[in-house]
């Protein structure tokens, strides 16, 4: 069934994974061909006028929707992977998680001096992991010039983390 | 650097991981818009003339490669994950490794009974892994109609394991 807003396409499941959270699950905007345009669509409108020489997204729900803008932008797509993935030289950076914290890497040469990238993700909540792919390209002379994302958790304040940059979201769901 | 043939923009590193072996790297095609380009626009001409439903890709670097097939050919996009990654009701299929097993899942709702499905993956090494991606495509009651990989290294013989599916690359490399 074709909807009319990018919402409907959007699993809620309440209590999940502990009582009081609302889990948003994406996979059902993917599967439906309705769902997946409008969401793709979306994206590459929130680039729209923007002049920039990559994608950058991260493992691996940011590959789903980094690539199809990528493509459709004429740019070039960088991977952010876990630690120990990318196959040549890399920079990394740590991030703190509720519990401990994890090590994302880019390639050295991913990167120009000088030049104008846009992450792509599924989600802001924290805003931690993106803030670290953040620092990742400006460790190697780029410039975020823009950050887009699927769904917004505004409750997380991720955005707050986020202030230094140009931050966008096809959908605001005001809770956690 | 604009290079006629997606070959050129893929990086072989000799040697690696083991010697005998060598690596082919398609980071570097990702991160040149030609080579992106070129990649993703082989990929579509490879599924032309198909009538199908959705593209399945697996983890994390099928992703890459299948979202710009799925939103191109105006179809949805079901991913294959890693158990435990899945947020809905799930089937799993396990396979070999060198040493050890694996094991992936699919979500019970995102196949259609009888409908049609193309795999996009970036490399068919021994076929291992996507033999499994079809057999749950094949247990939800979906017809795998093409597979198409970016890279094929003919020496490990995995057409051979895929001898069911029509089978094709962008390009083949004769070792291992």
């Amino acid at each position: 069934m074709k909807h009319e807003h990018l919402e409907d396409y959007v699993t809620s499941i309440p209590d999940f994974p502990e009582p009081g959270i609302i889990f948003r699950d994406i996979t059902t905007i993917l599967q439906d061909p309705d769902g997946f345009k409008m969401a793709v669509d979306g994206l590459i409108q929130l680039t729209d006028g923007l002049s920039y020489d990559g994608v950058v997204a991260l493992e691996a729900r940011g590959f789903i929707f980094g690539t199809p803008v990528a493509y459709a932008d004429g740019t070039g797509f960088i991977p952010i992977r876990k630690k120990g993935k990318l196959p040549r030289k890399t920079i990394s950076e740590k991030y703190a998680l509720e519990y401990g914290e994890a090590e994302i890497e880019i390639h050295e040469d991913a990167i120009k001096k000088g030049g104008k990238y846009v992450i792509i993700d599924d989600l802001l909540a924290t805003g931690g992991t993106v803030e670290a792919a953040c620092h990742l390209v400006e460790k190697l002379g780029g410039e975020v010039v823009r950050i887009c994302f699927v769904m917004e958790l505004a409750g997380l304040k991720g955005r707050e983390k986020l202030s230094r940059y140009d931050v966008r979201s096809l959908i605001t769901y005001e809770g956690k």
